[in-house]
């Protein structure tokens, strides 16, 4: 099953989170799952804020680049387009919010959900739930925006 | 010149983005200067967002270490006390923003600045500016508290 990051342009799949060519990367994958998306990704033991919980940057990197991902299914979504169609949708993060309900246990696969809240022109608001063990430990909140011109690398296809 | 982890407790020295005993982590120094503190980063080429700019889960981790390193170099000041004293403090985040002002270029050293809004019992805010050749990028406000007892390890000196 392809995850929202395959479909990328190769351009776009270099995030040092969830580029599928960043060799040094977490290449992390979001799936749709109905109205929501799913990432889901087992922290190494290195990952530790403190001994036996989880770092809370990794954390906000997970959400981030959830976030960014449902995004962009969103954007293709709300055109009634398929995802392996032109022009591609690309977000990046305007702001972020993250809450650490609770500590986060280091060791179970964890779970972060995405959940598009709203959608506006080129911004996108979603929101993020980080799950350990069936239990909720962490809710984001990231405005994101389609990739502004000035960022857009010159040999991809031109944003919509 | 002792970095603010420096005085860490061992136990609390391998957080993955700041613990100086975390071999596999970005061991992060902060220093105070003045009322101030900084960190200094120079990202790797695979720290990527989109070619040429720094990934924001990776500057979200930065906030995040700065903002903990910062309110306990705060909380031991507060108190009049000297950073090799005991009981130690040290904090983990509750709560993470990070504004996105513009586009972080990737190959400049990084200069993360931490600057304490209010210490209040447990609770310390910070605030955070990321800089990238003299413009700032990112701005991030943290709530820190102090350790909670369980998270706590149980060979550490007992919290204050």
């Amino acid at each position: 099953m392809k995850a929202i990051q395959d479909y990328y342009p190769e351009e776009f799949a270099r995030c040092f989170g969830c580029g599928r060519l960043n060799e040094n990367g977490y290449r992390w994958r979001t799936f749709p799952t109905g109205d929501t998306t799913e990432t889901r990704y087992t922290p190494q033991p290195y990952h530790m804020a403190i001994p036996g919980f989880v770092n809370g940057g990794l954390l906000a990197s997970l959400v981030d680049c959830t976030a960014t991902g449902t995004a962009a299914w969103a954007a293709y979504r709300a055109e009634n387009r398929e995802m392996d169609t032109s022009p591609p949708h690309r977000f990046v993060t305007a702001s972020l919010r993250v809450d650490y309900l609770r500590p986060t246990p280091l060791g179970p696969e964890l779970l972060v959900r995405g959940h598009v809240k709203s959608i506006s022109g080129r911004k996108v608001i979603i929101e993020v739930t980080v799950s350990a063990g069936g239990e909720v430990t962490v809710r984001g909140e990231v405005i994101t925006v389609e990739v502004p011109e000035s960022m857009w690398p010159p040999s991809a296809p031109r944003p919509p």
